[in-house]
C-alpha cells in the first residue's frame, strides 16, 4: 500500500507534530485518506529516529517519514503548507511562537488547550501562569467551524475546540443564541472513552482499573469548563455559567453529552426546531428527529456528531444528547476540516467515511 | 464442594422463583454463602427438569435442587421458610397471589417491581392495567431497607426496591427529610450495567450492538420514575417530581447516579454532614469524605452503596455521586438483606463480602 | 452527506442482499467510500419497508435506498451490475440459483458458506443434506483473491472465504505449496470477535454472557474446517487435515491465529522467507519482519491480513500468528476486493483505508 | 463492616509484603472473610503512610492496617503466624532471606517466581544471574496443592505456582505420571486477562492499548516456560519440554488454556477418566463431562480451576481445555489453600465461594 514516491504537486505537504499520541494517529489516519494532504513531516521527540510502524503498527503497510526530533528540523527547508500541532498543554505555547518567528506563511492548527481561550486573563486564571505568546493567543481563531467558518478561513493560527467542548457547544449554542433557554439552568452530564486521556501510561488509565465500571473525576472543576464559558457566554450576550460533570466510560471512543435544559418561553418542540434549523446544510451536524437519541457507537470513527432532543416530564424542560467521536470530530477529524478551510478544499474532503459500527 | 446431605436444623429453608436469571443466579451466590440459608427449591419454568449448572455453569462444584416449574411445586410439603420471587412483572402479582393462599405463613422478598407501588391508582397509571392482587399491594413493605428496617421486620411481603431508585434514594431521602434541597430542581443522571436488562435474548443487548459505545434509554418515560415519585414524596412531605435519565454502559454490572442540586439554605458542607450523620451506623451505606467520589468498580460484588458529594461551581449548588452493584445492594443482595430481617438474623449475615476488585 | 441525486454514468450498480446483518452493515460502509460503486439496491426481509437508519442508525446522514424484500423485486428492471448476497445458509442457494434464472450476465459474490465446498459429497456430508444447486456448486470460485485472482476476474459466481478460513489460509497455503512444513502437525489455534457470530438474537451472545470471559466453542467439529481441508489439501497436493480450535473473544473484531507447525527440512527462518517472498507485491497481505507478531487491533476495519512468525523453542518448530478484521478482509473487504476484480476496477479502489487504531 | 478491635485469640495473625498490587489486594479480599485470619501488618513501599483504602477504595468500609514500609517494621515485635510475599521479582529473595534470619518460626508463601526452580542453575540460565538465597531456593515447597499437599503441610516457605502454569499442570500431569500421552507433542495455547500482567503504569496497559483486541506476546521465550518444564519433567520421569504461547485478552480475571495432546495407547475418553479419577477428591478442580468445555467467567473471583476434553477429529488425539481465575486459584487463592495447610485449617476455608458470574 505504498504511496507513490514521486512529486505530488496538487497535494499540501502536512506535518504533525506529536504524532506518538492519538490525535495524531487520528492525524495520519485520517491524512492518508485525504486526496489532497501529503503528510511530510512526522515528529515525536522520545521516539525520534523510528518508524512510525514501531509507535502505531498500523501504519506498516504505509510508506511514512520516520518520527523526527522537533529540535533537528529545518523548518524553511522542508516547505511545509500546513502544520498540526499535537502537543502537550504549555510546550504548544512555546513551538508555535517560535514556528511563527521563522515561517512567515505557515497555517497551523493547534490540538492543545493552549490558544482556545481569547482571554489572558482568563487563560491566568484558570492555568495559573500567564501565557507565552499573548500576541498569538489573541489572534488565534476558536475551531468550532459550524461557528467560525468564515473566520477560520482567513486565520493562520486555529484553536481546535476540546472534544467535551465540541459535544456540548454544538447542541448549546444555537439555542443560547436564539434566548431560547434559561442560561442559568443548564446541566451537561458528560460521558467520555479512555482514548480522551491521551497515551501517557497512568495507573489510573490501565485496562485493569478502568474496564467494567464507571466514575466521575475532576467533579466541580474541570478546565473544559473555561472553554465552555467563553462561547456560551458569548452565544447568550451575557454571563453564562454551567454545572459541567465528566465521566470515564470502558470505552475507547466516544463523547455522549446529556443536556439538561429550562425552555425560555419555549417548548422542547420549539428547542428541536431551532436545532434543526441551525444544522439543515452542516454536513457534520446530524439532527434527530423528535424523540430519538444517539449513541456514540453509530458515529465512531467519523466526523459526525449526532444530536437528540426530547422532553422531560418536568413541564418546559427538555432533555438533549449528542455524541461524537472524541478523537474524529472531537479532535483530529475537526483539525483536518478547520485545514480544508485553511487550504481552501472543500471542507468534508477526507472526512466522508461513515461510521465503523459494530 | 458439595454441601452436606443431612438436615440442617438451624438453617432457614429457601425458594428462589425465577433461578434462571440474573438476580436469580446472584441469591444462589449469596445464599450458598450464607450460614444460616439452605437453598431447598429453585424454579425456571423455560429450563424445568435440568440441572442449575445447565443454566448457569459456575455453579457446577455445587449441591443445589433441580430447576422445577412453579406449576408443578406442592407448597405444603416444601416447607419453606422465605421465598424469594425474582419473576417478570404482572407474572409475579398471580404467583405470589396464589402463593399467600395455599401458605399462611410464607415470607416473600419480591425482586420485580410489582409490589413497589402503595398506591393502587399510581399502579395503574403507569402500567395500564389494574393490579391483580391489590390487598398485597397495600400491605406490601417497601424494602429499603435505611428506611424502613421497622416496617420490614414486621412484614410478609416485601418488595425490594429497583437497582435505579435504590442508587437515587439513598443520597437523596436525607437531604429530602431534611428540607435541606430544593426539590424543584433535583437532576438525577443514572447510568447502569448491561445485567439490569436481565438475561432475555434481544438483539440490542446482543455484545456488538452496547460495547464500545454509550446511550441513553427511555429519556423522560422510564418506569422507574414512579418509584422515585413516591418515596421521594414520602421524603420531603410534598409533592417531587425529578428529572431522570438512564443510560447503558459497557460493563456488566453496576449503577452510578450524577446528582445534581441545589442547597435550600444549606451549603454542600452541610449537606454531606447530613449524609455523614444519617449513614453513620449503617453497615452497607458509606459516605466518602468531602470531594472524594465513588466508582461502580469499588463495590462490584459487594452489598455496598458508596456516596460522594462536592460542591458545583455553581454557588449554593452540589453535585453527588453515587455507586452501588446492581446485582447486589440494588437487587439480590438488598433482598438477602431483607430475608435477614424477616428472618431474626443479623441483618449483614452473608453479606459482609469486599468488593471483586480488580 | 447526501449522494447526489443524478446519473453516475461511471459507476456500477450494487446490490446488497441481507442489508440489516453486520456484513451487510460493512459492506454498505466500504461501498459508500468506493469511488466507482453506487448502492442500488438494499434487501431484509424481516425490516423491508424501513429506512436503513433504522436498522444501522450511522447511516443516518447518508441517502441510501430503502430496504425491500427479496420477493419485491423487479430484477430485470433493477439493472443491477453485481450483487452481494449476505443471506443466511441454505436460503442462499436458493435465492443465488433463482437471480441466475432471471438474469443472465449478473455478478454475484456470496458472502455465506453455501458455495465454497467445489465437492458436493464433501457439502453434504459436513451440511447433512444434498445441495439445492450443485450446477452452480461446481462453478463457483473460490474467492480468496491472494489464490485465485485469475479465476475470480472470470468467475460470475464468487464464494467469498470464510473469516476463520481466510486467517488461517494466508499464512499456510504457501508453506503447503512449497512442502516446507509437515501437514500431518498442523495446529490452529483461533480466536474470534463477537461481530462474527452474527446479529441474531441468542442468549449466549449477550453482551453479559461474554464480557469480561474467554472460551472455546465447537471443540473438533467447527464447519468451517472443511474448507480448511479443501483448500489445504489443493495446496499440498494430498490430504490434509489439521487440529483447529475456535474461541471466542470479548472484542468486537478481529480474527486472531496462532498456528504450530513442524518445518519439513527447512528453519523458521526458510519459512518466514517464504512468506515475504509469497506476499511481497500484494497489497493487502503484510508480513513482519521475523520475531514481530501482529495484533487484531492493528487491522481493525481495514482489508489487511498482518502475519508474524517466530521460532519455538522446540527445534525445528514454528509459531505463526495471523490477523484480520472478520468483517473486512473476513467478509465484506474481501468481498469488495473481489467486486474489483470482477467489475474490471483497480484491485484496492475503496478498501486502502488505515485500521481504526485506537 | 468494621472488624472488632479487641484481641482475637483464634485467629492468626497474617502480613501481607506488597498490598497495594493485584494479588495484594486479592489476598486482603480472601483474608477479610476468613474465619481464622487477622490481617494484621500491610506493606507497600512506595506508599507508606497511606491507608489502604487510598490504594483501593473497595476497602474503604474495613478496618484495615495503614501501610508501612517494609524497612521500618519490627518483625520480631510484630508476632506474625505467617506472611505472604507478593513483591516483584529478586526483590522477593532478598527480603525472604533477611526474614527467615530474623524470625525462625515464621511460615511464608511467595507469590513470586523465585523460588519455583528447585535447580539453581535452571534458575541462573533463565533469568541470567545468580539466585541470592540458594540454600533457601532448595528448601521451598512448589505450592501446587493437588501435587504436593502433604510436602506443603511440611514446609515453612512455599512457593506458589504462577498463573498460566497452575492452568496448564493441573491437566497435564495426571496425563503424564499416568504415560498416557506422548510428552513430545503437547501444544499449549494460553490466555490470560490482563490482571496477570500487574498494576505497573506501561504503555501497552493502558485500556485503549488493549480493549478491542488480542495478540500474543513472549512468543517462544515466556519464563513460565521453566516451571512448565520443572513440572512437567518430574511428572513424566523424562525431559519434557512444551510448545507454549501466552495470549492478552481484554478481560481483567481469567486465564485459559487449550492443550493439544496425542494419547499414548490412549483414547480420549481414556485421557478424560484419568483427569475424573485424580480430581474425585479434590475441592477445587472440577473436571467437567466428556465433550463440555470451561468458560473463564465461570469460576471468576473463586478458587476453582475448571477442566474440560474431548476428542480431536484427528484419530488419537484430544483437546483439553482448562479456566481458572488467575488472582484467585492462579495466585491468591491458591496462596489462602497453602497457609490453611501451613497453619492446619481446613484446606477450603474461606474459599468456597462460588464464581461472580455474571
Amino acid at each position: 500500500m505504498a504511496t507513490p514516491e514521486k512529486a505530488k504537486p496538487d497535494k499540501a505537504k502536512i506535518g504533525v507534530l506529536g504524532a506518538s499520541g492519538y490525535t495524531g494517529a487520528e492525524l495520519v489516519r485520517l491524512l492518508l485518506n485525504h486526496p489532497r494532504a501529503e503528510i511530510a513531516l512526522l515528529t515525536a521527540d522520545r521516539r525520534a529516529g523510528q518508524a512510525m510502524r514501531q509507535v502505531f503498527p498500523q501504519f506498516s503497510p504505509f510508506n511514512l517519514p520516520k518520527l523526527q526530533s522537533i529540535e533537528g528540523i529545518d523548518w524553511a527547508g522542508a516547505g511545509l503548507d500546513l502544520i498540526f500541532c499535537a502537543l502537550p498543554h504549555a510546550t504548544t505555547q512555546k513551538v508555535i511562537k517560535q514556528l511563527f518567528a521563522v515561517l512567515s506563511v505557515i497555517k497551523v492548527v493547534d490540538l492543545s488547550a493552549d490558544f482556545r481561550l481569547a482571554d489572558t486573563a482568563a487563560y491566568a486564571r484558570w492555568y495559573g501562569h500567564e501565557h507565552h505568546a499573548p500576541e498569538l493567543q489573541r489572534q488565534a481563531v476558536y475551531g468550532l467551524v459550524e461557528v467560525y467558518r468564515e473566520e477560520i478561513k482567513r486565520a493562520r493560527l486555529v484553536a481546535n475546540p476540546g472534544c467535551y467542548t465540541t459535544c456540548a457547544q454544538l447542541p448549546l449554542i444555537p439555542l443560547l443564541r436564539a434566548k431560547a433557554i434559561d442560561p442559568d439552568e443548564i446541566v451537561i452530564d458528560a460521558k467520555s472513552g479512555m482514548t480522551g486521556a491521551g497515551r501517557a501510561a497512568k495507573e489510573e488509565m490501565l485496562f485493569s482499573e478502568v474496564s467494567e465500571g464507571f466514575h466521575a473525576y475532576g467533579v466541580g472543576q474541570h478546565r473544559h469548563m473555561a472553554e465552555l464559558d467563553q462561547e456560551f457566554s458569548l452565544a447568550a450576550g451575557r454571563n453564562v455559567v454551567v454545572s459541567f460533570t465528566p465521566h470515564l466510560v470502558p470505552m475507547n471512543r466516544g463523547i455522549f453529552s446529556t443536556i439538561y435544559v429550562r425552555g425560555h418561553n419555549t417548548s422542547p418542540e420549539d428547542l428541536h426546531a431551532i436545532l434543526l434549523k441551525s444544522y439543515a446544510n452542516e454536513p457534520f451536524v446530524h439532527v434527530l428527529p423528535f424523540g430519538e437519541m444517539p449513541a456514540t457507537r453509530h458515529v465512531r470513527g467519523s466526523n459526525f456528531t449526532f444530536i437528540g432532543l426530547t422532553k422531560d416530564r418536568i413541564a418546559g424542560r427538555a432533555i438533549i444528547c449528542s455524541a461524537l467521536d472524541n478523537l474524529t470530530k472531537g479532535a483530529s477529524g475537526q483539525a483536518v476540516q478547520n485545514m480544508n478551510l485553511l487550504l481552501g478544499f472543500p471542507e468534508t474532503m477526507g472526512l466522508e467515511q461513515a461510521a465503523l459500527f459494530p
